[in-house]
């Protein structure tokens, strides 16, 4: 039986459908934009068609850019265009520029090679990678894919393929958070850590 | 800093409105959007906007519904209209019609009275209650406001109210949630249950 008029239930379908959102949170969010005026309603409306048309994958790094040609990052003269950083999804580029430590560019893998949800190498952006180093102005490959089993083995895959380029390839140092406390950290971390101690 | 395109940016801002959503939940609902096809997008976009547009209060329960003129609760010829249930909101509505017991209409009251949000009598549906039960065709009107402070106030406020009008006001009734154990029951309910036993 359905009691909610038909254009509510087609708003709290398509709110169900998003990830993480069951149906008692999918009631909720439409009548809040039950709750919203006209104009406000019709913004929320616009905002998704609009990133949906516009937003698009930066032709070089892979990264999501707007408008024409590549991105921001990549089209910057100021960044150092011989050192590139590989991630896997678009959200962790904005992690790495957070640290304001790091001024090169950026590849986007969009993913990670994970045979058990059927992703595998082909997948993934990694032939524009490997084009971008074998053009030879590459210098240096920081692997920053998460510190995971996917992440991991998609580091190892990608490094013993960039290996003919006679290019540097590194990994981001594992160790124990800043700020984190000694008694909470995993034997995993703690061995990670004790390995790549350093002089002070 | 931003490093999300202008479109994506509006877009996470967008869902970070949304009530009980973070920022890092609008980003993943952000980025769910993008993976759509682009009519699935469309239609996500479509259904808001149709249900800002479409959904209006029933003029006699101000239940929501759809098209011109009284709900189909209203109009349904096979409804004891002698009877009103008084609830909060419009999905008060369908928990009590999921019990299929009820065959009289409603009232929708949207919302409850609560001085501490400043929400008063005059903020609710109220008058147009009270211009239903004058009109005589009523005998009954069962009060189904939630069962805390202010669904109690709110029940007793308007039992108050329609006194003058000869008609009886009842409450749904206290007692222990079928299939939950006794152990679990809170002193209050338990002592309401008591209050409100009955005869085998």
């Amino acid at each position: 039986m359905q009691y909610f008029p038909p254009a509510l239930e087609a708003l709290v379908e398509q709110f169900a459908r998003l990830p993480g959102v069951g149906t008692k949170s999918a009631q909720r969010l439409a009548f809040y934009v039950l709750s919203l005026t006209e104009d406000e309603a019709a913004n929320f409306s616009h905002a998704i068609t609009q990133a949906k048309k516009t937003i698009r994958c930066c032709p070089v790094c892979q990264n999501l850019t707007q408008g024409e040609g590549p991105c921001s990052i990549c089209a910057s003269s100021r960044r150092d265009s011989s050192t590139i950083c590989v991630v896997a999804e678009p959200k962790d580029v904005i992690a790495m520029e957070r640290s304001r430590e790091y001024n090169g560019l950026y590849h986007v893998l969009h993913g990670v090679i994970s045979p058990m949800n059927h992703v595998g190498p082909d997948d993934l952006h990694i032939k524009s990678l490997v084009e971008r180093v074998s053009s030879g102005a590459v210098s240096e490959v920081i692997m920053a894919t998460n510190p995971d089993t996917e992440g991991e083995a998609t580091a190892m895959y990608l490094s013993r393929l960039l290996k003919p380029f006679q290019v540097k390839v590194t990994r981001l140092a594992y160790g124990i958070p800043v700020g984190s406390h000694l008694e909470f950290a995993d034997d995993a971390t703690l061995m990670r850590a004790l390995e790549g101690r350093r002089e002070m």
